[in-house]
C-alpha cells in the first residue's frame, strides 16, 4: 500500500490509507489513545480506544507505519485523523532519547543540543530552523541568478593565502602543503572576467582561535561578485534588492515555520548609509565613547550604530561604508578623493555585521601597487594578478556569512544554533 | 550613459546607446573596420570606415565602452549594430594574451589552458561549457526540491573517515587532528532522520594519488538521501526521473550553448539494469574476459555494458546493481536473498560510472554487525549510531560527481575540461 504524507491526507476522507513517520508521542485522554505519528509534511493522529499492544516497550521516535480510514476532524490543525488503525514498528526505539521532542517548549542547553544534534535537530521548532536556513539560500540564489549571475565552484584546496597569511588551516596535500579557502575572493574576481557576474555558495574556513557567539571556523559563504559596476553603491544597490527579494521569499514561502518559531520577517525599505568616519563621530557624541582613532568598529559600536539607525529610520539595517584602508584588503579600491578610506562597506543587521562587500581595484598597475603597500608578494597570485593583465572591468562584490544572517532574522543568541554540525576550536563532532 | 546588454539592442533600433565589455576582436574588411565588443550577453559589432585610434596599441580583451547608434543589420547573428560609434577604453590590454580567444576553434593542450585558466576560461566554447556546468546543478537541485528534499549544509571539517581510514586529507585544527570529508554520507543519513528527503551540492575532497582523466582530488558531489524507500529501487527510480527533468531542462533553456559545443542532449527513456553478476558474465560471453570471480567493474567492463546497453536498447545509460558486499561501504544493505551481493549500484554513462547509490542499513544492530565484519570501530561514529538508536526508516541515496556527469554530457576526454580550477596530485593552482 502506497505512503501517503500527512499533509496531504485530507483529500482522502473516507479512504483506507498508509502513512508512516517517526512516533511522536501517545497521548491518552478519556479512554482514548491517540498515536501521533510525525513525517515531513507535518504530524497526523491516530485514534484507539485502548493503547495499541504493538507500542507496548517502544520509545518515541520509533519509526513506524499506520494503515487507517481518514475521518474528517475540525479540532486538529490537519484537519482530519485515522480511525479503524492498525500499527506496524518498521525501527522500534527503545532506549530513552536524550531529548522530549514531543514538548512544545525545547530549551536544552546549547552543549547538549549540540552533544545530541542528531536526535535534537528532530524538534520541529530545529526542523523549521533549518528549513529557513535552506529557503534562505534558495531565495538568495534565485535572485542572483534573476540578476545575470552564473554559478561557479571554485576550489577550497588553494595554494596560499587569500588575504595575508593568517587564519588558515593547512593540509597535507600529498607531498606539499595546501591550505583551506578562507574565502572564494580571488577565484570570483577573476571569474568575472568570464561572466561579468558571479555568484558561490559554499563552505570556508577560518582557523580563527577565538571562540565567539557569532564566528565559527567553518561556515557557509554567500558570495557574489558583479562587473562593470560605477562604484561600490552599485554592489550594495545589487545587495539591497536582492535582500528585499529574499526576505520577502521567505515571508510568502514559509509563514508557518516563522510562525512556529515567532520570527517576524522585517521588509526592508531604504537602508540607511553612513560614512566610517561619521559612525565614529556619532558613536562619540551620541554615547560619549570616543573611538574616533579607530581603523575598525568593535561589537559595541555596531549596536549601538544599528541603535541609532533604529530610532532614526526605523530601519533594522545599515550601510556604514569606507572602512578604512589599512584595515582592508589589499584588492579594496580606495576613494579616490580620500584615499585613506576605501570604497568598502559593511552591511549590519540588528547590531551584527551580516555581509561585508566593496569596490576591488580593477586595474593591474594599481594592484600591483596596493599589494607592495600591504607587503604582500605577488609571487603567488599568478593566475589572479593574469586577470588582471587581460582586462578586468570595475567590480566589486560582497559576502554573506548565511548562518550569520539566518541567526540575526531568527533573533538567535548563538550561530552554533542556525549551524546544523557547528565547528569551532572545541568541536569537531557529531 | 546607462549600459546596454548586447542582447538587448535589437529592441533599442535608431537610438543612441553605450554598450561596454571586452574588445573581442578587430577586423578590416574591405575598407571597414569591425570592432566586435563582448559582453555576458552576446557579441555586438560596431562599424567605422577606419581603425578607430583609441585602439592604437590596445590588445584584445581590452575593456572598452563604445557609444554608437543602434542600426538593423539581418546579416549578424544580433540583428543589429553600431554605427556612428565612439570608444573608451576602459582597462587597456598591453601584452599578448596566452590565447587566441576570438578564434571559433580553440584547441589548446590541456596543460597549457590550465596554466592560464583565468584567461582561458573567457573563450566562448569554455564560457559554454561552465554555464552548462552551473546550469545542469540548478536542473538537479529544482529537481530535488521539487521532489521534497531539503537542502543540507553539512561540515567538510571532520574528526574521522566516512568509510575506511584510507585517501584522506589530514588538516591541523588548532592542536589536533582533523579531516576534509570524502563524502557528506553520513551526515546525509543523519539527516534523513530530520526531513526523510535530503541533498547537499558541495565539495568533497579525496587523497587519492593517482592521475586518471576521470579522478579530481576535489570536486563537486551532488548527494541525496531519502527515507521511507522499498529498496534501492525506489533510489534508481528518484535518480532516473531527476535526470531526465534535468537534462531536458537544459535542452530547454541552454540550447544556443549547446549548439556552440555540437553537444546533444540524449532524450533518457527508461534505463536498463543488469545485476553486477550478469554484468560479469555478459562480459565473459561477449567480449571473452573472465573477470567472474573480480568483485568490481574495471573501466574497461564500464565500457563494454555501455556498448552492450546501447545496441541492446539503445540507451546510453545502464544501472548495474548489487555490487559484491565486499566492495562496498559497511552502511550498504546487503541484498536479504543473497547477502554476498548489496542493495548498492551504479548508474553508467556512455561508458563511465557516473553516479553510485544503494540502500543503506537502517537497523542499529544490523549496522553495528556490519560494522564488527568490515573491522570497523564504532567508537568514533558516536552521533551517526545515535541516530541510528534513536529512530531511523528505510533509506538510500547516491551521490553524482558535478563534473563527470557534465564531462560525459559534453564528451570531454578529460573532467578537468569541465572543472573550473581542477585540483589534481600535480596541480594546486591556479
Amino acid at each position: 500500500m502506497e505512503r501517503v504524507l500527512a499533509a496531504k491526507l485530507a483529500a482522502q476522507i473516507g479512504q483506507r490509507v498508509r502513512v508512516a513517520g517517526w512516533l511522536h508521542q501517545v497521548r491518552a485522554l478519556g479512554g482514548v489513545t491517540f498515536v501521533l505519528v510525525r513525517d515531513r509534511s507535518g504530524i497526523v493522529q491516530a485514534v484507539f480506544d485502548r493503547e495499541p499492544a504493538e507500542l507496548a516497550g517502544v520509545q518515541p521516535e520509533s519509526v513506524i507505519a499506520v494503515i487507517g480510514t481518514v475521518v474528517a476532524e475540525p479540532r486538529v490543525a490537519l484537519g482530519v485523523e485515522l480511525h479503524d488503525a492498525t500499527i506496524a514498528v518498521m525501527s522500534p526505539v527503545t532506549e530513552p532519547l536524550p531529548f522530549e521532542l514531543n514538548k512544545k517548549v525545547f530549551n536544552p542547553t546549547l552543549e547538549t543540543l549540540l552533544n545530541h544534534a542528531p536526535v535534537g535537530l528532530r524538534h520541529p521548532t530545529k526542523q523549521a530552523t533549518f528549513r529557513l536556513v535552506a529557503a534562505m539560500g534558495q531565495a538568495l540564489r534565485a535572485a542572483f541568478i534573476a540578476r545575470g549571475c552564473t554559478e561557479v565552484h571554485t576550489p577550497k584546496l588553494v595554494a596560499g593565502a587569500t588575504e595575508g597569511g593568517a587564519n588558515l588551516f593547512p593540509v597535507q596535500y600529498f607531498d606539499r602543503q595546501a591550505y583551506l579557502a578562507q574565502s572564494p575572493q580571488l577565484y570570483k574576481q577573476i571569474m568575472v572576467g568570464v561572466f561579468e557576474r558571479v555568484f558561490e555558495i559554499a563552505p570556508v574556513f577560518r582557523a580563527e582561535p577565538h571562540a565567539t557567539t557569532r564566528h565559527l571556523n567553518e561556515y557557509v559563504s554567500v558570495d557574489v561578485e558583479i562587473g562593470f559596476i560605477e562604484d561600490h553603491r552599485t554592489v550594495m544597490a545589487f545587495l539591497h534588492s536582492s535582500l528585499v527579494e529574499t526576505f520577502t521569499s521567505l515571508a510568502e514561502t514559509h509563514a508557518s515555520d516563522l510562525t512556529l518559531l515567532g520570527v517576524t520577517v522585517p521588509m526592508i525599505g531604504e537602508i540607511p548609509s553612513i560614512h566610517f568616519r561619521d559612525a565614529l563621530q556619532l558613536i562619540y557624541e551620541r554615547y560619549g565613547e570616543d573611538a574616533r582613532d579607530e581603523p575598525d568598529l568593535a561589537p559595541q559600536h555596531e549596536r549601538w550604530l544599528c541603535e541609532w539607525a533604529m530610532e532614526t529610520d526605523g530601519s533594522p539595517f545599515l550601510f556604514v561604508t569606507h572602512y578604512p584602508t589599512i584595515k582592508r584588503p589589499f584588492y579594496t579600491m580606495p576613494d579616490p578623493m580620500e584615499p585613506a578610506y576605501t570604497h568598502g562597506f559593511d552591511l549590519l543587521f540588528r547590531g551584527l555585521e551580516v555581509t561585508t562587500g566593496g569596490q576591488r581595484i580593477h586595474r593591474p598597475e594599481q594592484l600591483l601597487a596596493s599589494m607592495a603597500r600591504f607587503g604582500v608578494s605577488p609571487v603567488p597570485f599568478g593566475g589572479y594578478l593574469e586577470a588582471f593583465r587581460s582586462g578586468m572591468p570595475p567590480h566589486g562584490g560582497f559576502a554573506i556569512g548565511l548562518e550569520r544572517l539566518a541567526m540575526q532574522l531568527m533573533g538567535a543568541r548563538n550561530v552554533r544554533e542556525t549551524t546544523l554540525f557547528p565547528r569551532d576550536i572545541h568541536r569537531l563532532t557529531p
